[in-house]
């Protein structure tokens, strides 16, 4: 077991997960987002979570004609919780100690004696307990709890919050011992976490129930169908990510713990191969993951219209955490791949320079300039085109911060052989008994430095991903090394055109332009006067460069009907230049409209 | 006024509405339907109300507890009392005097003393009488219900109705005389029609009355925004008809309405502006309106993805009946374009050829195959792909039934100078003091042949409408016409290639085949053996034949990640035949996957 470890701390797999300590970002994109986050972010959910009452619930937890917020915002409460404990536990954190114990002393006061805790349902004048398994969420906040007490713990911000997860995992064990499970996943991952802290069996064996009894239509019809759960069919038999987006990654991230600590190769392969396909047939170019509004769920193979894309902020995190468990639990570099996509696309746009406000979705082509979202008032959840301070739903903002609080934990590995430097970044490593020295402007830049502080007088291995983009696999340098040694690589990121596979129908005849792991995009506040985001054409005859690319401003006939026995454009005579901004950049600057796949033009 | 009115029936106008007796469909695609609507249809509607205890609501309505069904389950009584009206009234219709009284019956017994009607709220255990302007539905009901009225009086079937009718309207009148209207349009044009009626002018006031004060964001807010229904802005300062497609277009049947009758010729062109803007940028190619699953909502200009269309039939509908009454206002054939492509596409395809099952939804584009519905159990209202019996919302099949029992009155209109023809069916036509026989298998044949049987020894014209696709306007012969005599209209119905707007991303590089007003569709089970409808581009240099296209089927390489830096597919070498059907035939063979936009080989 790795000594204070980060949010997950497998027993087993190829490679070992680097703790809390043993990762300092020093700076760079992620290091500046990571010290906003762990600041203002933080205080910003806190306040919120106080105006709206969420955390008032459960001070008062028998006023239930009072209770303020939807069924799950507890769990908001719990992942504020969790990203100020890893916060408070990461090299160059903001303490908030006494946040934690805040949160803690109200999560302990509001646990019922036999351990039930959820401010929602069965008390006087509530619903009764588990009474709404499909959207209920009491199992899910559950999760969230156990979660944010394992990082309380684990970084020793408030390891009495354990006891209350304890008791509460174990209520769940008892009540849930022969049927049931939660229509929204999340205890799964979480019990299994609470086992690997407490090594307590049952809660694995729980987990692994939850996981087995789910996918026979057992939940209560609904509208969107067994599918949105994922009870249409057992995780095990399934062929790709279907359902809610969320639902299904975080029941993966489930699945893969099960299965790596109960070494059911079959369960962690259905995984990965719903994955692969996932990946090859329901994933966006930014990584974004759940194309339909209407149910947050994933669409069928190659249903990707880039505009109302769903992508959730959400699915994002999830995405980066089960890539995370998959690299553990195999070793494989695509799942580098994958998170270094999502973190420089959908999380790097999610949150504002100042830590906030957020999106909540994260479409590739807006269409029209969206309204500027007041700061005083919570947000209608599928708005788009601004990210706002709060939603409704706001389940995204404390997502993102506690993966940012924990981010250096993901982007290293360990093993008996050496380190893995998986994501880059400037950073300070220890693993495999040695010091190294990270130094990278990453993305914006390709090369990388490490530089060797302090190594064994053995043989050791540093690998370093190369990503698909460069030509995918490792580098790996495998010696005794001595103070003072570099291993560099140096991956181009000269901007290059990416075309889509011809069955993603919503994005044919367009192409796209990336800049190693970064999409790009074209923005309606850059473009030249006059010049319409849905009416220009680019060429890609021509080499992107960075920052911009050529094409014209075609200007199609406005007719009353737009269907025609021909195309009928006129176009600009003099080629137009077509600037465009990493996409995690876009809304910056006020509204505007903007695409990430540009039409092309026709060969 | 005309003698035995059918549903519209405006004191003004460019054209007048024909009665009910005065047209009579003897064949063809629509006589048929007419004759299978009004028999099946109406018994499988009539079933399903009784078995779900839509009817019995009104048999027990202090049962609070155990009424059953949706909070707008009472229109759905009420839309079958006005199919079975129409149906009953028509030339050749069934009839359905027995059911119509037994529904009047329910109704009139339900009623409050004070003219409220509605099985859902403001008895012990229920929500408080317009206690949810957003989703209470509770004037929408009384709209359905006075349409009905309208129906059974115009048709003699149960002329008492209209005394139910009158009462409700009279409370609608006085409850509302200062504020307030309903989340739902639909109260607006059917007070509207009670006032023709009647001659009760508070009906026709209290109707513009509801249509001024919507836009102000006078409703609670929701989720959805206030766009969703139509109180963003006022409908008379809107630029194109937006948020929920089915709210939009009865608003907008009530504004013309209103309109007409008080020569408000600014609120008329308000109507026309929007619905213009909407068929050039907001419309899919089969006329079907409304893009998005989420709210039922219009989508942004040219967001109009094929696949997941929304397209409800309801939307089809309300299309029909907007452009009928925009064209007995204004006279322009264009409205009889977009009624040609609705009836055709949409409305064709929506219902089963037993009457007894059908389509919320109108996808363009079926990935999967969709499952077969239980003929047992409602189904979900998303779900795609097959016709279903019945569905938890199930607006569309009581809403076609009524269109299409008083389908006649669509077809043809009259002036003091003649009969104008605009849709084409064979049938039996008397107007203007003249008999006429039409004769035609349009669309599938474009020659109509109109006989004149019987014409006043004084000129007249016989007007028929040249669609769009044949060069548009209309054909116009004028004379002192004699018995025997025919006019002659041939259209050509060859099949044709469309391409779309350059600005509709969502089918960039595609084309579809149109016949006439049918839009045709590639459907799996007709394809040759191995050949997948994702997989296939067709050559659009061979002009398509009827039932087919050439093309070549590619396969593209799989790939673990689908963007890349070409795109790289192989193609069978030797070239295959796609073969099409008319749109509205799909899935009556089982399931399938299906396309209207057929990717083109890049030139």
């Amino acid at each position: 077991m790795t000594a204070n470890p980060g949010p997950v701390a497998p027993s087993r797999g190829a490679l070992r997960p680097v703790g809390m300590h043993q990762v300092r970002l020093t700076g760079g994109f992620w290091g500046q987002r990571q010290a906003v986050s762990g600041t203002a972010t933080i205080e910003h959910c806190h306040s919120w979570m106080d105006r709206l009452g969420w955390t008032g619930n459960f001070r008062d937890p028998d006023a239930a004609l009072r209770r303020r917020g939807r069924e799950f915002s507890d769990s908001e409460v719990y992942k504020l919780t969790e990203a100020a404990s890893w916060e408070t536990g990461r090299p160059g954190g903001t303490d908030h100690r006494e946040l934690v114990a805040e949160l803690t002393a109200l999560a302990a006061g509001a646990q019922a004696a036999d351990g039930y805790l959820h401010t929602a349902y069965g008390r006087p004048g509530q619903p009764g307990r588990y009474s709404d398994f499909n959207f209920g969420h009491e199992l899910y906040c559950v999760g969230h709890l156990l979660q944010a007490a394992v990082a309380a713990y684990r970084t020793g911000t408030a390891p009495q919050l354990l006891d209350v997860a304890r008791r509460a995992a174990d209520h769940v064990c008892t009540q849930f011992a022969d049927e049931g499970f939660c229509g929204h996943p999340e205890v799964e991952p979480a019990l299994v976490e609470l086992f690997r802290v407490t090594g307590e069996q049952r809660y694995l064996d729980q987990a692994a129930k939850f996981i087995a009894r789910r996918g026979r239509r057992s939940l209560p019809e609904h509208e969107f169908g067994w599918k949105y759960f994922q009870d249409d069919t057992p995780l095990r038999e399934s062929a790709v990510f279907a359902g809610h987006a969320v639902r299904a990654l975080y029941l993966a991230h489930g699945a893969v713990d099960v299965a790596v600590e109960t070494g059911d190769d079959d369960l962690l392969g259905a995984v990965v191969r719903q994955f692969d396909r996932t990946l090859a047939r329901r994933t966006y170019i930014t990584g974004g993951m759940g194309s339909r509004h209407l149910d947050e769920a994933f669409g069928d193979d190659f249903a990707l219209p880039p505009d109302r894309a769903y992508s959730e902020t959400c699915a994002g995190v999830a995405t980066v955490m089960l890539a995370h468990r998959l690299l553990l639990a195999t070793g494989e570099t695509r799942y580098g791949d994958i998170a270094d996509r999502v973190l420089n696309n959908v999380i790097a746009a999610a949150v504002a320079d100042d830590g906030r406000s957020f999106f909540y979705a994260h479409t590739l082509h807006q269409r029209t300039r969206a309204e500027v979202p007041s700061a005083e008032h919570e947000q209608l959840r599928f708005g788009g085109g601004q990210r706002a301070p709060w939603f409704e739903v706001s389940c995204c903002l404390s997502n993102v911060a506690r993966l940012v609080a924990s981010l250096g934990t993901y982007f290293v590995t360990e093993s008996d052989a050496g380190v893995q430097i998986h994501q880059y970044a400037p950073m300070s490593v220890e693993a495999a008994g040695m010091r190294l020295e990270v130094q990278t402007a990453y993305p914006e830049d390709g090369a990388v430095t490490v530089t060797v502080a302090q190594a064994p007088a053995e043989e050791r291995s540093i690998t370093l991903r190369v990503p698909e983009w460069a030509g995918g696999g490792v580098h790996v340098e495998r010696r005794v090394f001595a103070a003072g040694e570099q291993v560099r690589l140096d991956l181009s990121v000269r901007p290059r055109w990416t075309f889509p596979d011809p069955r993603v129908d919503a994005v044919r005849g367009c192409a796209a332009v990336e800049v190693g792991p970064v999409v790009m995009c074209a923005e309606s506040i850059d473009q030249e006067d006059g010049v319409n985001l849905d009416e220009l054409q680019v060429d890609t005859s021509v080499a992107p460069e960075l920052g911009a690319v050529k094409g014209r401003a075609i200007r199609p006939v406005e007719l009353a009907w737009p269907y025609r026995d021909r195309t009928t454009t006129t176009e600009r005579p003099e080629p137009i230049v077509v600037p465009l901004v990493p996409y995690h950049r876009w809304a910056r600057r006020g509204s505007s409209t903007m695409r990430v796949w540009l039409p092309t033009t026709p060969s």
